[in-house]
């Protein structure tokens, strides 16, 4: 069976009607909200605003800069590990995230930003970082199916993982009022299982046909670490983006700074462990340090206290080696759950962890800690949820994590079952993880011909190129 | 014909006597301003200005940091993609801005910032930003002749780009009051005409003697993603960076971030339409997805509607992609235009439809979608322009247009005349693209022998070195 | 004589057992500041602060990232220049900053921030810079031990470069009211001195050995650039993230902007001096054009004026060059200071010029140029301090230099001592540089073969090899 590959036609298509569709839908929907409309001068005066600086742009601009170089250097380079398959990693990374923005800011637009007065999305910095919040989930789908799949497959993946996101998040924050600032549940937990059950929907049973390429190089390896050190030096950021102004984002910050250098120093301890002679495995390295950030999501802007933090890296940077140690490979012969980066070690099990952290840390608020407003305003217990006690809180918090893990999985298997059907070009077995499908190729040997070649440099220069390049072979 | 290219006298040469010139000229005309003088806090209450937060430093130097990132690692790595001129890709271009961005200083200074009173220019952030941009251009040009010109050419090039620079950003902005926040016409229609102009002066027949070099390498292909990147994750900064505090800035980053958006889709649909098997190019994905933000340039900062932005992101990606995939082999063999990098289809197209597009929404602006307040403080009507209509602004956004093509032409003749002079040190045609011309290159032979040598590590340890060398040849 | 480099118990216990004593620690001393508690609304009212923009976060979140990107990036990448040693350098530098920045919370904080009526230690944003800056100075230190000690032995440098760190930033701070916002003296002189110090008693009489390891290859060069420039670029934040508000940091940025950007004129100029046919050497590009960014540390926020600052970088580009050129194999020599990085041309020369300039601008300082509030301001003559004047401060400066000195011959004479004891798991001579001892190393093999098979993927699925090799041409 030789599959056909040939994506000339469907990705062409897919991304120009898709991005015609995004014009017209934006056209009838999108417009600027106060703070991003001419108009904000007036609005300052109206309001009484003596500051330009008060404009939210400025709050949350240095944070969501840094949350795009996670989404498109952090997620795009961690994944370029694989020694052929680094455009596809990064290239395809990029499609689907920059189609999911422009998709996130409508479907989450309708749900959060919508003006009923003149049926309008208004959107403003806010909106573009809850969009790269919401591509993150299917680019963590991503990493479960790295090397197997077309993009035009990422491409409907991510039309769907983003619709199911926004539903999925509507329900956990606007219905039954859950914080999720960093998303733990919403981001990582969702988009974790939803790429996994799509891995086990598309288990390929012979696999092992390309398993040459399914190792890294040395170099490949070195980039896969720019990956990770955007992602780990940044997640601060990620977790504080939409915290509250003040002590909330000042807070979440801290304490994913924290955790996340807890989880370095347990994952290079059991890396370590894990080897006869105690070597490091780069796969860790490159991928359980980042656990802590993940597992912080929920909590970063509760008072978890600094050393609640180190506790949730330290314990998260340890189940995520182990996982990549036993689970890993466990799954994938008992469970046929093929993960090619390993996401349920990086995502699901510290997001679940981190949103169980999260739903005993609300229920366990108190208003000496938090102080009466503060504990008002961190959780937000106003209007509808003005009576709330913190253990109810808690316990909203619990059931938002098992409505992300349902989306995830219910979700997962249906696209699954769409991914499946014959006419996406994705690879056949052997020719997974490899570039070459899918992208043109510059001739490697090239490399060796420039060393060799330019110790003659001097009787190229006279001769016609023909005859050079007889000469030369 | 063998050239000479031993800069050893003339690169130190041009080096420290510019830069002395630098400290000479800093020393009589370049003070701190207002708000980065110690002085400031006495300033503050003579102005009564309550908080440290106004001071522009806090608006503005997130963004200036992002440029420099792309100024430095955007525009650098993007020219890492061949597979030899990786050192003198990012190293000359870091070379030339650091130059650059300190004669840009004194030049827009005398232009824009001098205080008549003491005869000296005062700088702060903006002026950072703006020495940033003002190399932009120059960095622009350097993509057209990347490989193909000495470090001295580029040290000469850059004096004069950022001359020429410096006086076209004067009659445009200040002259006839155009409005140009993110440079489409101002920094990339002049510096790829610049460079566009130079290459074709110095146009080398004979430059078929280095294809062998001419191509990427698998590796360097992904360094240069990495350039492509930064500089698409931070174009939002760049556009909004020197943009009005407030809505001016918020606006100007959601419109470039949602055009970027666009010309990615566009440019995976004609890359792979390209291809006969429907495979990516990697050289579209590099560099016409960043279209979107060079177009946005001159508009981010009007009302140009989100589903503005995406047309014209998604019209400057098929452009773009279109540029590599028929103009560039067009130019080079009919014009006599050799563009290494393709700054014709990256910065020349999109930054003339990025003027075009300016002076069209110009013209359509209206108080009902700016608001009165909104429209004066947008287009800066005031004072010498208080009377002019948004349709007299559409004209002289265009007349900004022509000026900046004319400059880049002109002065390209010019400079490209000047650079002919066989006294510069460049590179044989059959050398063109090699570093191994300019740089002491490591031996990379020794990569292969790490890996063969470390199998017989112990009978090495108690071995002479001279021996051990001998032995393992 | 064959060493044992078996870290598998010796690691994962110093990691494991020093984080769970960073989390005791943290338990007992470490709570939020008044900003990053929940109980900060509560205190704006109280202190009538109008605005979240007050809170610090805001004046110093965007330049804690990017300090933060340059201590794990940038120091990081900047040592991946070997051919075999990028895991280790980028893989330790991340090990053992995150180790240090929790353990720089607590002894710092003891130090500086100790809230003696509740026995806690309060961090806010400020207190994460100060723990970047403090591990900064131990991984200076790694530089010159770069490839030659084992993990185990960078863990126990950094635990005791910590400490001394603080005592001697103490010292010289808060006794001596010292300036020092960039750290010439505290971070750079003493790092490098330790460094230094460490490496002089650990000598290698038989390090040729390894002499096949110690050269770049290509890649692993331009992997080190993205080291350089991260540096490069973000050094105005490093040198302005603790300086005043307001002007304070304003100034520090534009001075290291400038300082920056002549170093790199006058290290091109002399590293192309350098070489018999004017070929630039990337180590000097890689490394002394950061030299203009260490000098400033102390004298950024001063009224050095723009082309002070010029001169600074200027001077310093041509120290550190000639260091590389002449310097280094001279030391390695005579002195038998084995210095990978060559930190002694770098931070050590620098950092002292650093120091030695802070000290004569702050003797030269004066009320005409500085203002009244604004002296008082930029050297803190207030309380304990209120009755000195410039040339008793800059007496204090160059005192402060010596303690700096001081501090890391000493300790690093102590230390190295420690280091010393045949314990720690570190390579032989023939070793060292070498990634393979403590990392599982991909089999680069594969890259080759990857490249050859990809023509006969076919054949794998249900064919046998030969057979389809055949068919497929």
């Amino acid at each position: 069976m030789t599959k056909n590959t040939n994506i000339r036609i469907s990705l062409p298509a897919v991304c120009v009607v898709w991005q015609i569709a995004m014009i017209i839908l934006f056209g009838v929907f999108i417009r600027y909200d106060e703070e991003s409309d001419a108009h904000w001068i007036e609005h300052m005066k109206e309001e009484n605003i003596s500051s330009h600086m008060e404009n939210d742009f400025y709050y949350r601009y240095p944070s969501f800069q840094d949350v795009h170089v996670m989404i498109f250097v952090g997620f795009g380079f961690l994944m370029t590990f694989l020694k052929r398959y680094s455009f596809g990693a990064v290239g395809f990374n990029f499609l689907i995230a920059a189609f999911g923005i422009q998709w996130a800011l409508l479907m989450q637009g309708w749900f959060h930003s919508f003006d009923k007065e003149d049926w309008k999305i208004k959107i403003g910095i806010e909106n573009l970082i809850n969009a790269d919040f919401c591509v993150a989930g299917c680019l963590i789908a991503y990493g479960a199916l790295l090397g197997k799949v077309s993009p035009v497959q990422l491409m409907v993946l991510t039309l769907f993982g983003v619709t199911l996101f926004a539903v999925e998040e509507y329900i956990i924050l606007e219905l039954l009022h859950v914080k999720d600032a960093g998303g733990s549940m919403v981001i990582h937990t969702f988009g974790a299982y939803y790429g996994l059950t799509i891995s086990w929907v598309l288990y390929r049973p012979n696999l092992f046909q390309s398993k040459r390429l399914q190792g890294s190089v040395y170099h490949s390896d070195v980039f896969a670490i720019i990956g990770t050190l955007f992602l780990w030096m940044f997640w601060p950021s990620f977790n504080s983006a939409i915290a509250d102004h003040g002590d909330g984002q000042h807070r979440a910050a801290i304490n994913t700074y924290l955790a996340l250098a807890a989880s370095v120093l347990t994952t290079f301890a059991i890396s370590s462990f894990s080897q006869k002679h105690g070597k490091l495995d780069m796969v860790h390295i490159q991928n359980a340090t980042l656990a802590g950030g993940v597992a912080m999501g929920t909590v970063s802007e509760f008072m978890i206290t600094p050393y609640g933090s180190l506790i949730v890296g330290f314990c998260t940077g340890i189940i995520s080696t182990f996982g990549y140690w036993f689970l890993t490979p466990f799954m994938e012969k008992t469970l046929k759950i093929q993960d090619t980066c390993g996401i349920h070690n990086l995502h699901a099990m510290p997001g679940v962890l981190g949103g169980i952290v999260g739903a005993i840390t609300a229920a366990a608020a108190s208003e000496s800690v938090y102080g009466r407003e503060g504990l008002i305003n961190t959780f937000d217990f106003k209007e509808a949820t003005a009576n709330r006690t913190v253990n109810v809180q808690g316990g909203y918090q619990a059931a938002g994590l098992c409505v992300a893990i349902a989306f995830g999985l219910i979700g997962g298997a249906l696209v699954g079952g769409i991914l499946k059907l014959p006419i996406w070009g994705d690879p056949a077995d052997a020719n997974c993880f490899e570039d070459e499908v899918y992208w043109e190729l510059p001739d490697d040997e090239g490399d060796n011909i420039s060393v060799s070649v330019h110790s003659n440099i001097n009787h190229v220069r006279s001769m016609p190129p023909e005859l050079y390049e007889r000469n030369n072979q």
